[in-house]
């Protein structure tokens, strides 16, 4: 459910408040941040990519950024929202990040149980006269950067035809959103949400979900809203070269998420070991490989470099990047996907580091929403004599370095997709007080430490 | 294979270097370092721990010290020194912290492929005229504790008798360290090298380990060895509140390792999930409870402090802190095992930054070895309502907070017990230029930063 009186109301009062702490802390005009989100990358996830990217006495960027800490996931059950769950997903994860409030699974800026709108860092930055841009290799609407720009019960309701579905084979998937249905006087789908927004910049994949129709008006798509609301939309990595001054952006470079940069040699990934009289066969150790399924695709770090230089014309902004596909590539066992995306993440990482040492008042943030299930393990079991082997979907991944790592997917044992992890996850952090924060904080306190930066609030972490 | 030769000299060598680095950067003697290994205790370990102990809202000790960066883990192949492995074990963990050399999977202080001995940390310590100590929760001929005071090939020649072993189950596990025989002039097994140690304090479990008669000499234990070598054997833990002043302590206080604090109710444990008629019959959630075993043990606090006590009269040492069954609590499916000993880790941790509160020369690293199998899932599968289960063994847990915790663990399918994993490990710091490290470092450098500390070495690491 939506409040539209109240949330101009809040975003108001924060404008003003934030004129308020700029005016005690600093030119808040000039302050920056960058968010940095790797979907899914927990330390499970970073140590098998280092691994295999730069090996074992290698480091990646991430590992020489100045600062690392913890954090604690922020989720809570629905029908009981002061009861904590223990794993969280892309849309809890996102709405503790976006807007410092604990949520339940599925949620994107609404609270559990009560339905309420949340407001989010870019809504109170554009209240306060920063810019603000999302890039991403998923869909625009999907959990993630959802969380930083819409206000509905379910991630699942990107597209309007989205917004009300009884799904029989996954129940769990069903949505019910039609309170928020424009023709109900809502806010509409995600993907509606999106056109109607003041974001400067959003770029990444889902071009199918603007060409769907708005709620009650059949003859004009998601997209023509958008361009009616004065967004120009890209469609091919070459305009990202040369992008329109003055305007904001959508970016839809695939019709739906970005596909993964690397994939196992011809396309292989973890299987559950197969069994002949009894004794495993254990599976034949594979390395990575270029995806051809992502020729033609910008990289994150094109998109990335797109926004920095759109944005950095600007004084002032907050910019969240995420790269969605280390958890997609862990849900469908596809470790070369994680490892490729993670160098994408790592990759980008360096440039906003670079930038960051050109703008100093840049404050970078580099975290994930939630764990995964890939785990680093022996690539044969200690128990192999005993012909023992893992029980879940398993891969020996033969890295450049020329030792081989095993990698596990056991979180069920379903053939659809594998679960998250409620594990912490890292926050790495360079820039303005970057050290000045306790070792372990919680999810919600990325909403703190970026609105603090901004001038937005006064809630950086104390121990 | 030994060098008996080498090592008196090199350690000369060693005390001389610490005279004079002491000489330039302070006094040597006065500098202390207690390192605090959880065996096993990797972020996903201290996730499920920190949610039952303390809840999700909550924070340990452990996330309360000042800093905590990473350590990647130092393992090769014996056949290929120079290849990364990317799964270790403790001998070749706690070899790495404590020789500062990475080594292969079951070695204990002696180089790959070569089999030379390494010196130390706490060799090099006492030959500068420091005290050194080790307190553990297992045998104190455990690979962890043995790595920081015996040269061996193999973890398994803990005793004289399991020198040589061929073992038909398991032939992983045979041993042959008949070259470091007593009766060939060599150091003898890892008890026997105890018992011929100048190590101030070593308290643990293994008392049967010091019953065994000295290989050669029928007539002598090993205990009887450590008493004529000047040891007090210190056997109930009533004990520890008055020990014997002015002499060499061994602790034993459990014929085998010490039993672990906790256990689920009624024992319960991880269970590979049982069907019934394809559909998977959710295990009940079980909570925590006293382990009736561990009555009349001593807890790793006591011994603890014990040792503080014993080393707190005198000028600089080292003492190595082991809380050893969090690993083998996650080998053998324990999740209240292995949630009771991290906590028992915590406790110690507390009193250890107290101690260093007063004594503010004292730098306080905490560590782990190695990853461990058990991973942080949710309660019920997002699959369930397709059946779908884990695929390992796997317990729901009932926190005090009153939600319930799904832990897997699926790292093979075998009756004998899980394996560990390859994540790099946190390494927790507090005390003097604990904020002057690189946020991933490798784990051969908790050696670096302990010998720089002591004076020892100067080779502090840097990004």
């Amino acid at each position: 459910m939506f409040k539209r009186l109240l949330m101009p109301a809040l975003l108001a009062a924060i404008a003003g408040c934030a004129a308020q702490t700029a005016g005690q802390s600093g030119p808040l005009l000039n302050a920056k941040v960058i968010l940095v989100i790797g979907d899914g990358m927990d330390d499970q996830q970073i140590a098998i990519a280092r691994d295999y990217l730069v090996g074992m006495d290698g480091r990646l960027t991430l590992d020489r950024m100045p600062e690392r800490i913890s954090a604690q996931v922020r989720t809570v059950y629905e029908d009981d929202p002061g009861r904590p769950k223990y794993v969280g997903d892309s849309a809890s994860g996102g709405t503790a990040m976006a807007a410092g409030v604990p949520v339940s699974v599925g949620r994107i800026g609404t609270t559990a149980g009560s339905d309420q709108d949340l407001p989010n860092i870019l809504e109170m930055a554009r209240a306060a006269g920063l810019k603000t841009a999302i890039v991403t290799t998923s869909r625009i609407t999907d959990a993630t950067p959802a969380s930083f720009v819409a206000h509905i019960n379910n991630r699942y309701c990107q597209v309007p035809e989205e917004m009300v579905k009884v799904d029989e084979d996954f129940p769990q998937d069903s949505t019910d959103c039609s309170a928020d249905y424009k023709t109900n006087g809502g806010p509409g789908s995600i993907a509606e949400q999106i056109a109607d927004s003041d974001i400067d910049l959003i770029f990444g994949g889902g071009s199918s979900d603007f060409d769907a129709f708005i709620d009650g008006v059949e003859s004009q798509t998601v997209g023509q809203t958008a361009l009616a609301n004065g967004f120009e939309i890209l469609r091919s990595p070459e305009e990202l070269e040369d992008p329109p001054d003055d305007t904001k952006l959508i970016g839809l470079f695939a019709s739906g998420h970005l596909p993964e940069l690397l994939r196992g040699t011809d396309g292989a990934r973890a299987e559950f070991v197969e069994h002949v009289d009894g004794k495993p066969v254990w599976p034949e150790a594979f390395g990575c490989e270029e995806n051809p399924a992502h020729e033609g695709a910008p990289k994150l770090v094109d998109m990335t470099a797109t926004a920095l230089d759109v944005l950095g014309r600007r004084q002032g902004f907050m910019l969240v990047i995420e790269s969605a596909s280390i958890d997609k590539a862990s849900h469908y066992w596809r470790p070369c996907g994680h490892i490729g995306e993670l160098g994408q993440l790592d990759e980008t990482v360096q440039l906003v580091l670079d930038y960051a040492a050109r703008n100093p008042e840049t404050l970078v943030l580099v975290t994930a929403d939630h764990g995964s299930s890939a785990q680093l393990v022996p690539e044969k079991t200690d128990l192999s004599l005993q012909n023992a082997a893992p029980p879940g979907r398993f891969a020996r991944i033969l890295t450049p370095e020329g030792s081989v790592m095993g990698v596990s997917y056991a979180t069920n044992d379903s053939p659809f997709w594998e679960d998250h992890s409620g594990v912490h996850v890292p926050l790495y952090l360079s820039g303005p007080r970057a050290t000045e924060l306790p070792q372990f904080v919680y999810q919600t306190d990325v909403f703190n430490i970026a609105a603090t930066h901004l001038g937005l609030a006064d809630s950086w972490p104390r121990q």
